[in-house]
């Protein structure tokens, strides 16, 4: 089983609307409401690939209560602590292949409500294979919370987030740590071009045992203790990118719990990520085209 | 006690923020979310007016639980018939003191659940003043819908829609009907510039005892089988209109079960929208910018 930590769940709602009246009344033509929250893509990705999954998280309000809802629906396991305040929402309008978001910051957590997760989350930790530790955190939450679960867990953990709860997770020893290249390039401060700037700048995330970087359409860069790997998938049909970096993280802590070597577990992240990226619906992912990607992903070792 | 019905509630989902990146990601700086629709709007204004009312109405799903929780810790009564569909959002984004908003249609709803709402609307008609029927209808209910409620009643109601219910309610017989302007306007397919002109085209609302205008600023046109006023409040502090006309609605109600006679009953009402539109808050009033606008609102006969 694989426990995927979400502590800033949240509700996306998606209007899609034809041509967007900016300071008037828009009347959107489809509406859409699904769990978000990076921890849930995740979770949901690794159900559709036939993963034992429990998410773990906060949750709080009716919003909260929506998440929970959605999840069994989907017949996701989840068990959230409850909060005192409410769950965030994002809020998307589409319009002319264009999106607009507007992202809530989430409930602040208290010290109370972060132990009462922190004791269930110990409490799962036991049989579990590893754990995925994935988006941003909530108000009220230090930039430690991360490493001080990866520091306890005894079992191997993917970190997904950015800044100083990154770079402090890598430090606490995270088997995989996943920015994408801006997170990579918002740490060292700037630009990075070339794959070599890149493994050199994965440097900076000490601790970790392997660092994955996500190049959107450029597939992914792997620096870990066995070598050093490029993924690429070739250019797919244009579909909804949001959630394929979730899918590579998936990807990546199933191919660690199996145990395939990094060059098959990259070749699955890629594929899964370009078999994301393509799908309409975000953070979904049509098995034929993992399938199909599978075969087309080139692995080279770099360095 | 007054009945509010409202069968198309919403949560008002409201975000701030400095400046929009369209086509990017925004963090609103305050996020507020409340219950709305017209109906809410009336019965949390005649709720503060200290009137003992009560709400019925549609709601389903997570919104909908949410909408009741939000009136529950309001200490608005109401009762609300289930839904399978979800409630309806409504998302505002406010910047530069521009508001851009999306509005979900709300769930369709069947025969079955309206024959369930009807049934209890019967039932609480009993020992009831005066019914207010506001707001737009569901997907699913015919425009016919508010004139079958409005002529079983028994009661006064109270009419605020626009369209084909509109004059379908109107013509059921209505105590009063509360178009816009434009409104009104649609009704009659062409501008209306005078009060003589308004005054003309509310005739066309026919089998309303009375038809009450609002003018935005411009005050209150109020055509009744008493005679013909005109009421404005002078300029405020430019505040939320948004609730304003509801407040209206509710003032007009609050007289006619009072039995004040037409030109005080258009003093409060133009003096409680004056203030609604002060506020800050979308739907809220302060008591002192209402009983400071009760003064200085004009009431003169036309025609």
């Amino acid at each position: 089983m694989i426990i995927v930590v979400c502590l800033n769940p949240a509700l996306d709602v998606t209007h899609h609307v034809d041509a967007v009246d900016w300071g008037g009344v828009n009347r959107p033509r489809a509406v859409r409401a699904r769990p978000g929250g990076k921890g849930l893509n995740v979770a949901r990705t690794l159900h559709a690939l036939g993963v034992d999954v429990l998410v773990l998280g906060l949750a709080g309000g009716i919003t909260g209560a929506g998440v929970e809802a959605a999840l069994r629906e989907r017949c996701v396991p989840a068990a959230f602590t409850p909060v005192a305040g409410e769950t965030r929402r994002t809020f998307s309008v589409v319009h002319d292949s264009k999106v607009t978001a507007f992202y809530e910051a989430g409930p602040a957590v208290s010290e109370e409500e972060f132990a009462g997760f922190r004791h269930g989350y110990e409490q799962a930790l036991d049989g579990a294979a590893a754990v995925v530790l994935s988006g941003s955190l909530p108000p009220g939450l230090e930039p430690a919370t991360y490493a001080t679960l990866i520091q306890g867990a005894g079992i191997p953990a993917v970190l997904d987030t950015h800044g100083e709860a990154l770079r402090l997770g890598a430090a606490a020893g995270a088997a995989i740590v996943k920015p994408n290249l801006a997170e990579l390039e918002s740490l060292t401060g700037h630009k990075l071009a070339t794959p070599d700037e890149m493994v050199g700048a994965a440097g900076q995330l000490r601790g970790a045992q392997a660092v994955v970087v996500t190049l959107g359409p450029d597939g992914l860069l792997a620096a870990t203790g066995d070598g050093c790997w490029r993924a690429r998938a070739p250019a797919a049909a244009a579909g909804n990118a949001t959630g394929a970096g979730d899918a590579v993280a998936a990807a990546l802590t199933h191919g660690l719990v199996l145990g395939r070597p990094w060059d098959e577990r990259l070749r699955h992240a890629a594929a899964l990520g370009a078999a994301t990226a393509a799908a309409p619906v975000a953070g979904e992912f049509r098995r034929q085209d993992y399938l199909g990607a599978l075969t087309a992903v080139t692995v080279e070792e770099v360095r």
